[in-house]
């Protein structure tokens, strides 16, 4: 047995769990600087909690709202500026994987003057700003990971920072804030999420301490799927999605994830499709090819998701995810190029190349 | 859903995992305090480990080992001083429960000047220093817990200092270092870390997060009890037992343990039984006067460790523990006395008071 396991965020679950730790605010410095969204963090609720929260622990914020979908380096070096001039002792992050992402990068700047390079090098020391975050949909599982996903234009995809500083302090999860969440992002972050645990138990970084937590976040995503696909959510579902997501973020916090980010990236990129449905677009290919390389974890984790196939999957996914994009073989060929060049590919068991991706695309795509 | 979960220690578990991580070491401090107790560092591999990778790193040492069965009160206050005189950066500690247990209030004692009464209170800081922990028994857990069990003579039992300060930054778990351990030590240690992982399925603080992972640590400890009882241990049933007593220890991390720690407690203070052994001679009982108040995860507990009712662990239990200690009706009422003051206690179902607890005595001991 040889495995290496961290995650240091502490978990708070539970209905008004801001609210009811407000104490907990009160080690975490003098002023917030509250990285959101343009408004899930208002629609949510979360924002009105947090600022109780504060005012009741004494402590002052400022707000920075600016973070868009697939926050871009520019955004984070934005905020920064921010934290710095408003002199912020730390962070509350509120919104889906953009804010929560973006308020770790801006953590890390915020106390360390770094370079754009030396920024995805992980060249950096520990010294970040102290973060809460709290998530506003079920899926990206960065509440509880060391992972900061940025949009790179220089290289024309996304990409991750990644240091064990980056792990939240405390991590808020209370859902709901998910009551007003459109079914169409419901569906896309919880795909997202399944990816992550799937992932997990994919990639050669598996080991059997991820593998239970991922064997119980598929089962807990994958009971919600039919309520997703006839958008019929309730409050015990979304919270089993909130829950589920988290565990899957405690996953890829120790393996890290495969071909199916590194190709879902270039979608998004160029396509402006959201990262999770990309995934999901491109989930059944990549079970096709990976079940030539781990028949049997494929087979387990169809089992966990009560399907009996890779076509009831592709079903599955089509029924949640509805019309594809249309994508041409020329694009293929630019997505295929991005994603072999992604760090997570080494860790896909076959290490697939320029070919085999091409192949899981156009497959995807019907092309 | 309502729950908290915090386990900020970075695990390491592999053959050779201290000198495959040598660069650890290199940003914990300049000196280093090895905390052990008289021989089973040396005997057991580790402290060469540990020296070589301390040598390689390019840091000093200077070795505590002072450390008895049952740490006191005192044995902290001197390992702090000497950490303190010696000005050591971070604690290394080596052993069972014992050293690894002192090791934390040393770390918290070096760096705070706290009263004897604080101490327990819990009314300190969060600096203390780093720490890196390696068991050389799979018992306590204690590598990745916040606790720090201390032998009180004020209160004439074993009393917890609990802070998430105390949490060592790394845990090393390296199964070769069970390998020349007594195998009376490694059953008493082996029930030690089951009654964790069972208390922690069994308190009022149990969630579905604990449970997911004190199902696996039952599965993995019941099933290496055949080997122990037959004095048949080998490699794989050594690792497997180091991990079932980790993940237990990350159960009580979230959970604490319950009325049998509480009553194991004056049995070792007054009668000096070994802790894992006390637990050990107790749980058929304790099994007995749970059923009553949670029969399902009795019943789950025991289908985990293939058992078919309380009467089989009972034989188990007997053939683990041989010939139980003499103890009379007298001692039992100051046991039970001890035991109902304990802070575990109220998170008991059914919250025991004096007359259960004797009765749990008693039929441990068939009085």
């Amino acid at each position: 047995m040889k495995l290496t396991y961290h995650m240091s965020t502490k978990v708070i679950i539970g209905e008004n769990c801001i609210r009811d730790n407000t104490d907990l605010f009160r080690d975490m410095g003098k002023r917030a600087l509250i990285v959101t969204g343009a408004s899930s963090a208002k629609i949510s609720g979360a924002l009105d909690d947090v600022i109780h929260s504060l005012k009741t622990a004494g402590k002052s914020y400022v707000i920075y709202d600016k973070v868009m979908s697939n926050p871009t380096v520019d955004c984070v070096y934005d905020g920064a500026a921010v934290a710095r001039k408003e002199e912020t002792g730390f962070i509350v992050a509120i919104g889906g994987g953009s804010p929560m992402d973006a308020a770790k990068a801006i953590a890390l700047l915020a106390r360390q003057i770094t370079s754009r390079k030396k920024l995805f090098s992980g060249e950096f020391g520990a010294d970040v700003l102290p973060m809460a975050h709290i998530p506003t949909t079920a899926g990206t599982g960065s509440e509880v990971t060391p992972y900061a996903i940025l949009t790179n234009d220089e290289i024309k995809t996304k990409k991750s920072i990644a240091s064990p500083a980056l792990f939240p302090r405390y991590a808020f999860l209370d859902a709901r804030y998910l009551n007003n969440l459109p079914n169409s992002i419901a569906v896309n972050t919880a795909v997202d999420a399944l990816s992550h645990a799937v992932e997990g138990m994919l990639t050669v970084k598996a080991n059997i301490m991820t593998d239970l937590t991922a064997r119980e976040s598929i089962r807990k995503i994958s009971a919600c799927f039919d309520a997703l696909a006839n958008d019929e959510l309730d409050n015990q579902k979304r919270e089993q999605l909130l829950y589920g997501s988290m565990l899957a973020g405690i996953v890829i916090a120790n393996t890290g994830t495969t071909a199916l980010h590194a190709m879902g990236y270039p979608l998004t990129y160029y396509k402006n499709i959201d990262h999770g449905r990309a995934n999901g677009l491109l989930m059944a290919a990549y079970f096709d090819y990976m079940n030539k390389h781990n028949p049997q974890k494929i087979s387990e984790i169809l089992s966990l998701m009560n399907l009996d196939s890779i076509d009831s999957l592709c079903l599955l996914l089509d029924r949640l995810l509805a019309k594809k994009e249309a994508v041409t073989a020329e694009e293929i060929e630019i997505f295929a190029e991005s994603a072999a060049k992604a760090k997570n590919i080494k860790n896909t068991p076959g290490s697939p190349g320029i070919t085999e991706l091409q192949q899981i695309f156009r497959q995807s795509f019907s092309l």
